[in-house]
């Protein structure tokens, strides 16, 4: 199954070691050799680096550690194709610009059938590639679309009724973890994920909150390194599996978590 | 003022030396320090770099060329900031999808007053920054968006029709050189531009035609190095200057050039 990561910080911070954890997650130890990518926000826009290729191997992964790409946001994924050619623009995350605002989405799952009864509820916004993924971020924008047009931005509240209805809708369909922001909250929806049993259960994410506010640095722990000139920081991750040794909590099937600027609203 | 460059082939090809020699352009030797951008084609799907910072300093461009990204199109642009902050959502080339392809544009130019004559009649894009360049697009993409909605794609020549009257309209609110390809077709549109003397005048794009049969590893001419691995190639330029000593087509004022794989239509 694929890997999905994500980060919401007070302060924009660049991710590092996670990024090698995942990449070793992505073929050299994992079975998710089919591509990645990985978005930072910058403002309502994000860098969005995708490759349909191991990340194992990719020398993007030490270029964008050493590039010191930093983001209040992050999402990344590791695909491991189970619907739709391995080609670019099947690889997540993937991005739709609405309402001024990059939209961001990376999923974990397999969503049947989902062609049939969303197929044509897509608004204005049709799938590059051909992964369930894509169709459903498609068919979540369409929802969120009136929201979004309207002359003055949703609140998180308004926000949070139509993704948790279009969870619910999914969850019907099939394995449907996934991570969505559009630049200001960061949305992270845990179903049940295929287990290294090979069981098909719950949690189909951990989740991970750390504050400092004496390590100006920010942390830096095995296996997961997050850098931030910022004196006081607050960082939430989420993850497939746990990347560190840290107590990283399991999500409920059914769960959302909503975060802004690091902190569970 | 921004530099321009775009190329359209007929198999994919790695842009090596042009991208050097385009980032010279955009700080050591020429005004354009405030960002730069490209975008590579890969089927409907494109790669997207793009910083707001000089090209010149940037760690992307050695490895750009060393990663050896490869497209059937290639579309770049240097800024120097006009109208908008120095920032990421402001720097070109610009991204929406629309019909199930990603359509990227780049502009150099200033467009005086597109929020009056254009800023009501965006359709479902809205800028993510707040440069003329980008509402422009996204005026234009409202433009094409009953053809791409249709139920099968727009001929080429119906994509022309209506980009040929909007570059009509920018034209008449400032220099409006632009490159924008739907995946398909690159057209490069081509207006008056702030020449080396400091006056406003044609041309605004010059244009490079290369074909090769006999040469399996592309071209490689000194300032430009167009790399691929067909036998067979066919490749189109336009710059906003002649990047190499060879003998660049100045555009007339107006002139909008179609190109499919590589080929002038």
């Amino acid at each position: 199954m694929c890997e999905l990561f994500a980060m919401s910080a007070r302060e924009p911070a660049t991710v590092n070691i996670s990024l090698e954890e995942f990449a070793a997650h992505g073929g050299l130890r994992g079975p998710h050799g089919d591509g990645w990518g990985i978005a930072f926000y910058d403002g309502r826009a994000a860098h969005l680096i995708r490759e349909p290729e191991p990340a194992s191997y990719s020398d993007w992964i030490p270029f964008v550690e050493h590039h010191h790409l930093r983001g209040r946001i992050v999402i990344s994924h590791i695909r491991r194709a189970s619907r739709g050619a391995v080609n670019l623009a099947n690889t997540h995350p993937f991005s739709r610009e609405l309402g001024g605002r990059l939209h961001v989405f990376a999923h974990n799952g397999m969503l049947e059938n989902i062609d049939a009864s969303h197929g044509k509820a897509l608004g204005r916004f049709r799938p590059i590639g051909d992964t369930d993924s894509e169709l459903a971020f498609c068919a979540l924008l369409a929802r969120l679309t009136p929201l979004w047009l309207a002359p003055s931005p949703p609140s998180s509240a308004d926000r949070l009724t139509v993704i948790s209805a279009f969870a619910r809708e999914l969850r019907a369909l099939g394995p449907a973890n996934f991570l969505y922001s559009d630049g200001d909250l960061l949305f992270a929806h845990a179903d049940r994920r295929k287990q290294r049993d090979g069981t098909l259960r719950p949690p189909g994410l951990y989740q991970l909150a750390r504050s400092c506010s004496t390590h100006p640095h920010g942390f830096d722990a095995p296996g997961l390194k997050v850098a931030s000139t910022a004196t006081t920081q607050q960082v939430t991750l989420f993850a497939s599996v746990p990347l560190t040794a840290e107590d990283w909590t399991p999500l409920e099937q059914g769960k959302i978590v909503t975060v802004q600027a690091g902190t569970v609203i």
